[in-house]
């Protein structure tokens, strides 16, 4: 605990780092682990990658929203409904990064991590789940069946990479986390 | 390195345990580390998730190839494919783990350990998205269509959800690699 400020406001939920290395004065103004990679919880990288999975998946529901027809297939429902709560769990913790970004705190508390290690692997599960389903109903309405004149087909497909795009920016995420959670 | 025999006949695969804890005599036939959680390759309840997942994957893909339309849908021709490679994966996965249970060796290895951990990742990730593919289309066939008549709905339920149970056993043995992988 060599830190100037003491976490006195923030007692629960934010831990000071740990520097395992002395510190001679090589990092004024860093509280940065040498531990800490881009894309963990509390680094620019995180908060970039939190951004682009909200901005991915709300993209997908409002293309696949905007369809007359979605509501009549079932795997189409869910992918609103899964994207939807990925929409929220990004945007939740985007703001959470962005606040540990300007206290300048490291978020390392081991039940922290442990909280966004679960939820993250639920939705990305969730996300991944609803895309894959998506994309099979849209090869069947394209490929199998040859039906695209009487449905949305872009507008479906463009749904389903979006999905596919959300969940593959969740997954680094979600490693990362568990990573740094499996090796404190 | 205080074991009895040398691991000169099996130079690059498998890693003699370093036994962290000076081998006092509690542990005499034992290469087990305290730090071995079951379910980790080359243990017993390892090598019962390998042989559950071969299993419940063979069991998809029979059931699958067994009805004559299955080859008209594409995620159904998926399915088949990726179960098939799960397959695969299983039983090699098994074999080794057996080799190591009866030769009383770790999988210990930094780069094995790494191996496996990228095998079930895609593997579970191919084996995932062929289930909730399927699933998309058989809740789309028997709710959304109402066309279970026509159609092997009993089989294709079947299929896809000992393709879900595959996955499921899958997850934990991807988990405890990566876990045992970060936390080295």
């Amino acid at each position: 605990m060599s830190n100037r400020s003491r976490p006195s406001v923030h007692p629960f939920d934010i831990e000071v780092p740990q520097l395992t290395e002395p510190n001679n004065g090589a990092l004024p103004d860093e509280t940065v682990r040498m531990k800490d990679v881009q894309g963990m919880p509390g680094t620019p990288a995180g908060l970039v990658l939190r951004v682009f999975q909200f901005a991915f998946a709300a993209v997908a529901v409002a293309v696949m929203a905007a369809t007359s027809d979605f509501p009549s297939v079932t795997a189409f429902r869910y992918l609103v409904a899964a994207l939807s709560l990925q929409c929220l769990w990004s945007l939740s913790l985007a703001i959470v990064d962005l606040y540990a970004i300007l206290v300048k705190r490291c978020l390392r508390n081991s039940r922290v991590l442990g909280f966004f290690t679960i939820g993250d692997a639920i939705t990305s599960t969730l996300t991944f789940a609803a895309a894959c389903a998506s994309a099979g109903i849209t090869v069947l309405i394209s490929s199998d069946f040859n039906n695209c004149g009487q449905n949305h087909c872009a507008r479906f497909e463009t749904s389903t990479a979006m999905a596919f795009v959300s969940w593959f920016l969740v997954s680094p995420s979600f490693f990362l986390s568990f990573w740094s959670l499996a090796s404190r």
